[in-house]
């Protein structure tokens, strides 16, 4: 399996306290040096927008690269995605980048402020200015519940897949924005869209916001997913969520997920000898305790395989 | 499925504040109001061990009972069994009693302070003087991992349900007591117990300590078990855990439980449309924000099945 460790870009993007450029870049190779084989390390928003981010260029510059590891950025419109391009004709841009649609129109209008047909046809420039240049992750997000919309129709979703497939794109991420699917329902959709979207690398981004992520995941493990975005800390939540009740929880935390699939027999490719210590340098980089369990109860039988 | 809410004993028991026999009588109400078809309501315990239950006979004594509804008491001697038998000769007593056993001799010396063996002739007497009484609940305790010997065998906890089994008991609770297991673990060790030792009512009985208590709880649905132990809030972590460095915390938290299984299809029997309500109780006698994540989040399409 593969994890992408999204602490530095998911996590950090609504963190009100601007962290540390040397941080950020710290916190990146500590991901690439424990083993991430994907590592999200920033994103090409307007600094307006999202001030976090302003450092992009000086993070994705910063970073000492390490040899097997793909690195992340995430765009979000044409612009953001020239930034992304001016910096690899420079030699210090990402290797993947994301495009993003959304599964539902309510949430494309609340989260984007345009209408899902206008945000199709930005990504369509976007990957077709990019396709040569990154891996790409399209996203789809809201795809098993919208927090506006309620239930997603799985049909939606397989067919915003085809048509992320039909412009080239190879790896598609299943986005559970703000919680609300559930072990059977991701099982459902993840074999449907197996049936219906061949050729496909899946990667599931759930988040915790009913407790619910870890199952959700294991789940999708199951039932053949083998690619899962998380954080440390379980850090990330949206504001969205909050904003319409729905609560303020994030990624599902790296290292709980890590322990139990350790546990499990299933090799993350991490070494778990260390991954506490890097659960603890990102607590000490946002000065708080974050949301881990498996950082103040240990590794439990997950250890024994590692020592 | 049939859910057992373990708040009032299971939950208050570590608990450093006495919460008052009034409030305890209240929560118990509130819990078979809404929909338990059993409730863990108090313990045994000396008053000098666990002066948290000093009011055991007060609580019992004082619930309105309702039809259809057990009421759960455990027992950790004979010295606690008898008072049971009195309040029940007065027909103020628990409709069940729970005995423990651990899976683990390290485990039952630490947290009972006597050998295995010694234990399981107090059970063996405390079984023989309630079994015309009560309905008995065999526990076996760290069955899916003891802090202190790491992995359990399961032909270690099959052989102490056979033991149950052969005593004349009929239900009972595989404790996950500090969160070591998993998924798999947990699927292979109840599908062996069902094999192996048939004609059983089994319980989960899982504590959270590291994040995987719902996929935990899941996966033994999957595996056929249908009686789960779960506290409001996630309350009633063993204080064992801190002393071994496994953490703080509770038993799986029932209203986040209740949720994805609802959201899954599966009917709790619960009222979900006052679930969240009682939540709201039960942290406010504690008196502080309690583990719940819909608490904070909402029911999101659990919600549906329910307005």
């Amino acid at each position: 399996m593969v994890l992408c460790e999204c602490f530095a870009r998911d996590g950090l993007q609504h963190e009100a306290r601007f962290v540390a450029t040397a941080v950020k870049i710290e916190a990146i190779e500590r991901f690439a040096g424990l083993g991430f084989a994907r590592v999200e390390a920033t994103s090409y928003a307007h600094p307006k927008h999202v001030p976090q981010f302003a450092d992009a260029d000086a993070v994705l510059a910063g970073i000492a690269r390490r040899a097997g590891v793909r690195y992340k950025a995430t765009c979000v419109n044409l612009r953001a995605l020239e930034r992304a391009l001016d910096a690899a004709a420079a030699g210090r841009g990402p290797s993947e980048v994301s495009v993003l649609v959304s599964a539902s129109e309510s949430h494309t209008r609340r989260n984007l402020n345009r209408s899902r047909e206008e945000q199709w046809r930005i990504v369509e420039e976007m990957v077709a200015a990019a396709a040569q240049r990154f891996v790409l992750i399209g996203t789809i997000s809201v795809a098993l519940g919208c927090p506006f919309e309620g239930r997603v129709d799985p049909a939606c979703v397989a067919a915003a897949a085809r048509r992320l497939g039909a412009l080239g794109v190879r790896h598609i991420a299943i986005g559970d924005t703000t919680g609300m699917g559930n072990p059977r329902s991701v099982a459902q959709l993840f074999r449907r869209l197996r049936d219906e979207v061949p050729g496909m690398t899946w990667i599931a981004h759930f988040h915790d916001t009913r407790g619910t992520a870890i199952a959700n995941c294991i789940a999708a493990y199951e039932a053949g997913v083998r690619h899962f975005d998380s954080a440390f800390g379980g850090v990330g939540g949206h504001p969205t969520n909050i904003q319409y009740g729905e609560g303020y929880t994030g990624n599902v935390c790296t290292e709980d997920l890590a322990t139990v699939f350790e546990a499990m027999g299933v090799s993350t490719g991490l070494d778990m000898s260390r991954l506490l210590e890097t659960a603890a340098f990102c607590e000490a980089a946002l000065g708080r305790p974050l949301r881990s369990m498996v950082a103040r109860s240990g590794l439990g039988l997950a250890e024994a395989a590692h020592v």
